[in-house]
């Protein structure tokens, strides 16, 4: 395979993640407990939603097929998608949006500090805007899941169950394949499992101060990343966020 | 207005309420709680969308725009459905799902007795069809909401909350406007104000076999049959049933 197809592969992973996580979040507007977690959420949302413009508009440029950040958000289907399947789970309850927050953030993180060194120029610059982004998100929600971890009994107890529930879609950050070799070898990206040790070390001082208990379970669901398969709840995203596009194709506001 | 405009208002405001209503009966598909429900649920959906396909159809063939049932189903956008709000709503739990379907079952049944001398064939010829499907579907219905409502404490706790929650969508079966007017003017519909003492003893009789008390109160939310406004729901319905046709256009099997 080409490097130009590598990294269109790349951009499709960082864009499509970004994308589908930021319309997660964007699912709480008006429904938060408290208006500045509203707020909140939905600057985070847009925060992400900002990336995806960044990385699917490098993806359009270097795919060369005269097509726009929005024609890949808006006109692929599901099989097209390369998001983390932990991007795509619905949000489940307040608990569980920040887990997930959190896991991602943690992971996206250390990525993007390592992106900070590619060779790639724009990818480099991405990823220096989207790391600033990051750290923030990141400080937010470790210190959020802290306070419910450590919180009262039926925090405590939601908190350790969302954890149990995501970390089966752990693993797949972590996974390494023939894109990524090529990735690594052109010094654009590195090997995503080269990320996990200090993704561990920081999820787990951040799980400690919470007072919960990393499962130990190492099982992971896969596909997303891949394009292999989706969840079923992809599919029903896609029909609400593409909807616009789909039903007055071409618009323009 | 011309009589055709007013025949093809009936023939949305049929064929929409069948459409709608029949789509969130197949929602259950694979979710009903016994597998004979599953089937029956299913069963009653197929019969509704068989329904539409009559009314969308003749509704296309009046309007003379060259176009199909199918375009009129998928290819609308939400204002310009003429369902009752009543179908539009969600499903609920299994007792709301056979309390909102025996409450259109009633009505349907009323109507459709009432259709069987319209002075519109294609009316007629689609009313004697639908009008078997109606009688058994409500038979079954009112046979299923006796049974709840006069079953376990918390069966017939449910059944009253279901009731309760529906009611105010009732009334708007038995608006009339300027368009039932002509209907009735050209005897090719019934004015929906004179099926209501029908509708009224047929329901009454019911609701007390099933041990269960009506609501006093005679509010009524309207909007869906003359179009003026839907609820959120409908949207969101549209977005997944309309996906196919509107990701690939003009697709055919």
């Amino acid at each position: 395979m080409s490097k130009q197809q590598a990294l269109l592969e790349f951009l499709l992973r960082m864009g499509d993640t970004s994308l589908i996580l930021g319309h997660r979040m964007s699912e709480w507007c008006g429904h938060a407990p408290i208006l500045e977690e509203d707020i909140a959420l939905a600057n985070t949302a847009l925060d992400l939603i900002g990336q995806t413009q960044l990385w699917l508009g490098y993806a359009a440029e270097v795919q060369g097929e005269d097509k726009t950040a929005d024609d890949l958000a808006f006109l692929r289907d599901a099989w097209d998608f390369r998001n983390l399947l932990l991007a795509e789970l619905p949000n489940g309850d307040f608990g569980r949006t920040i887990m997930r927050k959190f896991l991602f953030d943690a992971f996206q993180s250390v990525l993007l500090g390592r992106l900070l060194t590619s060779t790639d120029t724009t990818v480099r610059e991405i990823a220096e805007k989207a790391s600033k982004e990051a750290a923030y998100h990141l400080e937010r929600s470790a210190d959020t899941v802290v306070a419910l971890g450590d919180g009262t009994e039926e925090s405590h107890d939601k908190m350790q169950a969302a954890l149990d529930r995501l970390w089966p879609y752990v693993g797949e950050m972590f996974e390494s394949d023939a894109y990524d070799a090529v990735l690594v070898k052109a010094g654009i990206a590195p090997d995503p499992a080269s990320l996990r040790a200090e993704f561990d070390t920081l999820v787990t001082k951040v799980i400690r101060r919470a007072t919960l208990d990393l499962p130990e379970d190492a099982f992971s669901h896969s596909g997303g990343r891949s394009g292999r398969m989706h969840t079923e709840h992809l599919g029903h995203l896609l029909t609400q966020m593409q909807w616009l596009q789909r039903a007055y194709p071409g618009n323009r506001w």
